[in-house]
């Protein structure tokens, strides 16, 4: 491990260094001075929970959440039992995950909502099934000691991805829960357009339902995959101090993750993104170092 | 002119016959049967304005609306006041236009806000010069009689072409404005991912704002220019009859715009695709005959 330093709460989203196994991303992770890290189900499951497990404990590094469960719009009754049954999975694993982490991990999982059904155009209907879901897994989750984190996503993912769009929405999807149940996760690149992002965020913080916290920059023109058109801070639009300032007066005092879907990213060495990372981190995104 | 019908209140948009002239498209519609049309600036400044007044006069049609002004989110105060003269020359420009449409013509100028100026990240800024164009602009508007319809586009422009993303966002836009002089444009392919779209819909026509109302389709995936990315409808994703019905229960008596950008669509024979629009509205798009 070098000597590089990062800012203590910041947290290497394993998304950002996509290509690499979960040991690879732990050692970019430690090699730049980054004390956490967001973990993602793939690299995971590769090389089994257990292995996992052990690996993050030998780390030293935080959990900051695990990424992803949710797709919770499938209509057909057999595939969408699947489809819990695999969110069950994940929660164990976020469990199991978390409590192998260092001091300060979160047990969150991250879920993404779904998109239309094929061939639909219900969104009510859909977002009533996002709603059936939570509440189905909601006992289970809590029994775990994990926070479902509804995650909205930018409103060009409706179709396809995810049909909860807005930090305002989620928090009424969520609002039926104990906040240790059932919050929501703040990423920039999701919200950063909002007009009323900073309302939605004070009112996030005053429900106590922030989960989680991720940053990552807004780039134009959007890439011919739109999945994959996020930039490292400081590449886009986003007015980062403005949004963070505003999850900070929210009361958030979690880790904040870099999570980054962009080709060239991934196409880079993960110690170099990690280092990057930690830069680009510093210079951009003034969140206190503690909260 | 054939026989051909269509419904009493579809209008079409000129940019879905792009590469026709003011005369093609014209005659496109008519040969469909469609009894209006929505004007855009450049096929109008190819002929010259007195041309296109001469033509429209003849041609039979309504004009339902001009596209398009704004783009005022230019810092440079030379190049501001230039864009201000620009659209004091579009305001005159529907002003004519619709005068010399048939009865049922409305004198409406869409507007789309503009994007962050070059390096800035600044939303807040960008938003509080498109409200000060609109106080410049709105005596001169009143003066000629012509309604600015500010149109929020998809939050996928927030950074390049559009700081105004949600119809509730443009309404408090417009609301220092008196609704004869500022209003906005309701266009499914923006805000049918919004969660509130028909508690915004409702408001705008409580407070008597919807200046024009626009379909298309949002298709999956997104081209690989964004712009492109609407279809004819029924080929995606949204729900016209959801949005339609909003739309009337609000109490819009106007004219539906057909406006589609989409590069198959501009490579089709115009009358073809005028025949293409009649009848994907008729079949897709249930707004009543009358309001």
């Amino acid at each position: 491990m070098s000597g590089a330093s990062a800012h203590p709460r910041l947290s290497l989203n394993q998304a950002t260094v996509k290509r690499a196994s979960l040991q690879e991303a732990v050692d970019a992770a430690r090699s730049a001075g980054i004390t956490a890290i967001g973990t993602w189900r793939e690299p995971v499951a590769e090389i089994g929970l257990e292995s996992a497990v052990r690996l993050i404990e030998d780390s030293g590094l935080r959990v900051s959440s695990h990424c992803r469960g949710g797709f919770f719009t499938e209509p057909d009754p057999a595939k969408r039992q699947l489809v819990l049954d695999d969110n069950r999975r994940a929660i164990e694993e976020t469990a199991a995950l978390a409590a192998a982490g260092a001091l300060g991990s979160r047990a969150v999982l991250v879920l993404v909502a779904g998109g239309l059904p094929d061939g639909s155009r219900d969104l009510v209907g859909a977002r009533s099934s996002v709603a059936d879901a939570l509440a189905e897994l909601g006992p289970f989750a809590e029994e775990a000691g994990v926070t479902l984190a509804v995650e909205p996503l930018h409103p060009m993912y409706a179709a396809d991805r995810a049909v909860v769009s807005t930090l305002s929405q989620a928090l009424d999807l969520v609002a039926p829960f104990d906040p240790k149940v059932a919050g929501v996760v703040v990423d920039t690149f999701h919200i950063w357009w909002d007009p009323a992002v900073e309302a939605s965020i004070a009112r996030a913080g005053a429900e106590g339902r922030i989960a989680s916290y991720q940053v990552c920059d807004w780039l134009t023109p959007i890439a011919a995959d739109p999945l994959l058109s996020r930039g490292m801070m400081g590449d886009g639009s986003i007015d980062f101090p403005r949004i963070t300032r505003a999850v900070d007066a929210a009361g958030y005092d979690g880790d904040v993750e870099v999570e980054i879907f962009n080709e060239a990213v991934w196409s880079a060495e993960p110690r170099t993104v990690a280092a990057r990372v930690a830069a680009t981190f510093a210079q951009h995104v003034p969140i206190p170092v503690s909260a």
